[in-house]
């Protein structure tokens, strides 16, 4: 038994070619696409990843756009956390929760204009969500799949070579930040962000086309710092206690079992789930996610 | 480079032990679902549909139950058809639209009780759209993913089989209608639908766990008949003119120009998509989904 090849009804990330080239052996499906997760060993790509850097092709992080007059006012209706302070050029983590208190997704956040924001989401399809809450919320705003696909560098020498290639500006970035870049004429977006708990960033590339140009680009500049192809870590998301949408965390669990009330401002006049999320946190929680400790 | 293997984060029909022990060998991803897709080869498969009969593992068509006071009213919002007319005990072919008038899905909406409806849905999450939907549509619905899982059985002894099964009530079925039957205690919904132009049923357990004893019983009884493991015949989908949401039918895909005329009812007071189909019409469509003669 096997999974059937690269089934072409799962779409292929702008990096796919070279994510081949650098060695990727396994794929799986996320959001409707291929996200490579094996190059080498899961230990040896921990230690890249610990020790140097990693080079992930996360194009599977499909993101959506809100954009319009009522953008901010349906953001923070899809979202429990206060977004009123995010800032252009601030990102943010978040939970989306659906009328239940049940989580959809746990997507980064970014606001990328006073009336325009960014979801770059987990493995569930907040396309069909936010575009269904949409058709009665009567909220002015555009939802839309713009082609922009992540990369991330993750690892202790991941400043370096994103100064390498996009200047030092970059080393302004403070975790949670956004600014544009480019690189020959190829127009990025670089976020302190990721999913490890290094010091790492993410670059959006706008547009899919130059897609492999950009992800030679970033293996030619890391070759100093020795920088290697990779996937995002389990090991290194376990043991920083990153949480993993569609593994530890289900539509059936609420932001409050999994200890999340620091995204939630129950001060909110409104949002979905807040009514149900109430009565959860008012009547107490039945179960909790917690860490362990392993020796060995 | 390949898949990875069969991903855990894509849940097993409950069917899956019973679809190794017949041959299946390849799987697709579908609906957060493993879908079996290859068993003998393609050309083999369409001989035992089209001349005989084959049993086809469909879990993946992951059910929608819109329940409620308001559920015929809701329901109708989702799609440009006119379900005004449809009685408990019948199916109907739908398409759902985005307020695009795109075609979201297009699966067989069943009538399970006055106020209770069931979508089998193609390869897109209509979990996360009806609900999103329902958050601000004033309709007092409830929106569930119940644990019911069908099984096809297409092709022209598929009545012989069902009749052996069930008993001779079920060759009373017209066309997409469906009916409630058992079978060692097994509680199971028949409808006379399916993915071919051949007679055919789908058979829906409800619960999961006892997936893999249906699968067995239905095999037994369809050994007189020589009935084979198979899955959707893309020869026999493509030579009837079958449509498939994901490869066929995307959302940048309206109605009217996959010629489905016939699922819009544009004298229904409103639907989500209606304005945007009302001008597509009025303008003329732009391009056309037409058919293909093949010789050879």
């Amino acid at each position: 038994m096997k999974a059937h090849g690269l089934n072409p009804r799962i779409r292929k990330s702008p990096y796919f070619q070279s994510t081949l080239k650098y060695g990727a052996t396994e794929f799986h499906p996320y959001n409707g696409m291929w996200m490579p997760v094996g190059y080498d060993t899961p230990i040896n790509e921990y230690w890249n990843t610990v020790e140097r850097a990693g080079l992930w092709d996360v194009g599977v992080q499909r993101c959506i756009e809100i954009s319009g007059p009522d953008a901010e006012r349906f953001m923070s209706m899809l979202t429990p956390r206060d977004i009123s302070n995010i800032k252009v050029g601030q990102c943010r983590y978040i939970v989306m929760t659906n009328q239940e208190g049940g989580v959809l997704n746990d997507p980064v956040m970014m606001r990328m204009a006073e009336d325009k924001f960014w979801l770059s989401t987990a493995d569930s399809d907040m396309y069909l969500w936010t575009k269904g809450v949409a058709c009665y919320s009567g909220h002015d705003v555009i939802i839309e799949t713009p082609a922009v696909y992540p990369l991330q560098i993750q690892g202790p020498r991941s400043h370096l070579i994103v100064s390498a290639l996009f200047g030092d500006d970059v080393l302004d970035l403070k975790y949670y930040d956004w600014m544009k870049a480019d690189i020959h004429g190829i127009d990025v977006i670089i976020s302190r962000t990721g999913y490890s708990s290094e010091i790492g960033f993410e670059i959006y590339i706008l547009g899919y086309e130059r897609g492999d140009e950009l992800y030679e680009t970033i293996m030619q500049a890391g070759k100093p710092f020795e920088l290697s192809p990779g996937s995002p870590n389990r090991i290194r998301r376990i043991e920083g206690g990153v949480l993993d949408y569609g593994s530890d965390i289900l539509v059936d669990n609420n932001p409050l079992e999994l200890s999340m009330e620091r995204l939630i401002d129950f001060n909110k006049p409104d949002f979905i789930g807040k009514t149900a999320l109430q009565k959860i946190r008012d009547e107490g929680v039945t179960r909790k996610m917690v860490g362990v400790f392993m020796d060995g």
